[in-house]
């Protein structure tokens, strides 16, 4: 059997999404054998992201400053918000560079069944940020589950007192859906906020 | 977009086996999101690796010590030694604890294709260690693939003029083998290889 130091990697290893026992081994195997240009990289990797990472105590986002770049640029629209579940919500938004704004991450979203509350998400700090004041529209940006629409009106409803436009994702065919594939939701979502052709 | 030291780890973790570049961003998060529990065993996992496991210079296993715990253990058979492809291979058998020998990793198999030539294998180091006596049989474990079975002949002739038993794995059904679902090759081996009942 493998040593003990090998199997506390292979566990660390298989407790990564993605990753189960299995792959997990022959990760650590591939990584012992290209130590140069693996093991060591990532080790290099691991150590600068657990050094220099911090979350931005304004929007939650990741990054190596607090605020973060993106809380830190002048050049971004001050005055709206969009709020998302996660980190990785944030970079997929960043990715198609369509929202000049700034973001508020969440961590998380509301669930009955993970027993996840308004008190575990940054829900507070979002009404903190808003009653701020200078916010003109918040885009609520949550995904499209049951989970993420349930926090979205729970965050609504916190927020209708603010003289804000409150703003959410819209719905319906994505870019390349066919009819014939989609689910029944989405197609009622199309169909019911259908717009002249112009 | 996400910071230069989160897509560092990122193409770290892409280059596992296993893990490509939309399941290493996940696992990047979840590192993230769980520094205590996930990124920090993670990291201290691969320093103690990194800094502690050695290739042990007599069989090329990876351990703490060496001579490994293996070559070191005097209660194991030190007549007998299995050879295997790679340090995954010795880890099987040990799991199954049915060799009581030694071993001897070779690093790889023959392959024309991927350009792997007899001395990018451990095949002299076998050759000195049987050639230095005291070993009665040497089972070539090599996988039953086209390579490993080449790996096995090749080696064989290399130790053909010693006094030794050689030896390879049974080849036939595997346990809970289906004959409807198993390939020709397998079906040709355990045919031919069949046993008397007793």
């Amino acid at each position: 059997m493998a040593s003990p130091e090998i199997e506390a990697l292979t566990q660390a290893l298989a407790r990564l999404p993605g990753l189960g026992p299995r792959s997990a081994r022959r990760a650590v195997l591939h990584l012992l054998k290209k130590r140069e240009t693996a093991l060591t990289p990532l080790l290099r990797a691991l150590e600068t992201v657990n050094e220099r990472l911090s979350t931005c105590s304004t929007c939650g986002n990741v990054d190596t400053s607090d605020p973060c770049a993106i809380c830190a640029d002048p050049r971004r629209d001050q005055r709206s918000l969009c709020v998302v579940e996660e980190v990785a919500d944030l970079w997929a938004l960043e990715r198609s560079r369509l929202f000049p704004g700034r973001f508020h991450v969440l961590g998380g979203r509301l669930s009955a069944l993970e027993g996840v509350r308004p008190e575990d998400l940054s829900v507070d700090r979002l009404v903190a940020r808003v009653s701020g004041g200078g916010i003109d529209e918040v885009v609520l940006a949550t995904n499209a589950t049951l989970e993420g629409q349930t926090t979205a009106h729970y965050i609504a409803e916190r927020l209708e007192s603010f003289p804000i436009r409150l703003t959410r994702l819209a719905h319906g065919l994505p870019v390349g859906g066919e009819l014939d594939y989609l689910d029944e939701g989405t197609l009622a979502q199309a169909l019911r906020a259908r717009r002249p052709i112009d």
